[in-house]
């Protein structure tokens, strides 16, 4: 196997420059145009080997096409459309020149599905492989999605199931876990857990129903589900109520582990990169009718300045949801 | 001393935040405005401890500024002013609180000099420590710096001395190597490595010699200035003769080492962060009218495909200079 130590930076560069807009890169900093009237949006993330991924559970493939997601996915929660991003990649001599083209031939197949050029990057040496994307999006300023744009009375909606990724990362761990899945049903996990889909579809069906006069709230879910809601409500200085019954639950969840764990995995699991949106009830049932399966009405705002899940199939049934159990970094 | 394990991700984010625009960061992306007519410039960098840096010759102050102007530098070789900067910062946990604060210092000071805020960027942990720098500017089309602009013709400028952040870090690595020079000779030489400044200054200046209805040709030099004469005319599909006694030089470089090494340090030492531009010599000419000593018209554009460093003071005096002695990073 070919390794980076033996073609050095300027034969890896070659070879990395097929995936990038030729047109755009090869000076000091790379040309981007913005349409007229849109602002600019900046998003960056710093993914490490050992501490984001391992070789057990994510191919290279896996990690270019899941860090190239996670970008794209904050351009959505922000309501923009994204214009490229830029890879900064420090990586040992001793990766195959292989694991690095798998990775960009990843981040090139999932910008790919919404025309989004790789723009520029950097390529140095390291004793540890660290990938850093900053993606660039545009947005018109009566169309950005803000965490603090949550209004009383909004309808909580989310995009889409939740806790597919943190399953199938636990099915990749301990495949006898599955034992009660047909093929199907573990594919469909795993795939949610390797190749997630930025929900930028999203953006284009908040434009069909005619909402510019209002400004919604949102971010997306991948610091898990209770993360989303409560970082929305502590920016826009409310609270909500979320009802168990209405958020759709993936039946196979329940195959691989107790009720109790699905609901830790929809709530706390994160990766699931759909987005927690804020908005008036006839708008939110407006962009319910667009989307699929496991996009619901979850909740509402209220001015009371905590987040309280509820189920009204169970008296006395209430938690309040904390950022206490979502993925801490340190 | 506190250390990053001690204060978690979310301490450490509070700490830092101090550091940055408010009004931006806070989302899952940052908006920017360009100006009307305005493109949008992007350049990336990534910085690896014990490869770029260490902390026998920097400090992190030094590391945050350092990384700061080599950003800001790639956007003057754009011909763009700054917009702003993100930073993705990967540390092991045992990194003290004190470092990244100061890191920050640094990067703030630079920025600072140029009203550029710090607008977004990611935290994580690692097992080395990487500094990731994207910085963003804008430049209006009939105003940008391309590699590939150069004309058969055209003067070769430099805006300021080179060799001397390389004779710094010499200092800095064997203080012995000073013992000719008197304290303030020292200082200059060392502070030309530690904190050197980025040349947006010349992007203003270029506006004030009304060159509009030309195409400026450039690069910086921080991969030393043989390297960006070579980028620029392989870019241009050009060469050019670069007369050596047009290159001012700094009497203290001679006081470190011979003559045959300081021309190394000048034409290969790098990190200088000049720019070389090439543009008609009377638009070369009103231009080096607004610049320090230092500045200089060092050669012309040829048709023939390389690069040719000769000596009118000494016959047959001619070197072809390549890209083989320049900074190779794996």
């Amino acid at each position: 196997m070919q390794l980076v130590k033996d073609i050095g930076e300027q034969g890896l560069l070659a070879k990395l420059q097929l995936f990038c807009d030729a047109e755009i890169v090869g000076d000091d900093g790379a040309i981007l145009a913005l349409q007229p009237k849109h602002q600019l949006v900046v998003t960056t993330d710093v993914l490490v080997d050992q501490i984001h991924f391992c070789d057990r559970t994510t191919t290279a493939f896996d990690v270019g096409w899941r860090a190239a997601a996670a970008n794209l996915s904050d351009l959505a929660a922000m309501g923009a459309s994204p214009l490229g991003i830029t890879v900064g990649l420090a990586l040992p001599g001793e990766v195959t020149i292989a694991w690095v083209e798998e990775l960009y031939q990843g981040l090139f197949e999932c910008l790919q599905q919404f025309n989004t050029p790789i723009v520029g990057g950097d390529l140095c040496r390291s004793s540890v492989t660290t990938v850093s994307i900053t993606a660039l999006g545009e947005v018109t300023p009566d169309k950005i999605i803000r965490r603090s744009n949550a209004q009383v009375g909004d309808a909580v909606v989310i995009t889409g199931y939740h806790g597919l990724s943190r399953a199938g990362l636990e099915l990749l761990l301990n495949p006898t876990l599955g034992k009660n899945l047909d093929r199907q049903e573990k594919e469909f996990l795993i795939q949610a857990h390797q190749k997630p889909q930025p929900r930028l579809d999203v953006i284009s069906k908040l434009q069909k129903i005619d909402c510019s006069s209002i400004e919604i709230a949102g971010m997306d879910s991948s610091d898990g589900l209770a993360d989303a809601i409560v970082q929305i409500c502590r920016s826009s200085k409310v609270g909500a109520i979320i009802e168990a019954n209405t958020i759709l639950l993936q039946p196979s969840l329940f195959k691989l582990v107790d009720s109790k764990q699905v609901w830790e995995w929809i709530l706390y699991g994160g990766e699931d990169f759909e987005l927690v949106l804020c908005l008036p009830f006839q708008f939110a049932q407006a962009l319910i009718n667009q989307l699929n399966t496991g996009a619901a009405i979850i909740g509402q705002i209220t001015a009371e300045e905590q987040v309280v899940l509820t189920d009204s199939n169970k008296s006395n049934f209430s938690q309040v949801l904390t950022l206490a159990k979502g993925f801490q970094h340190f």
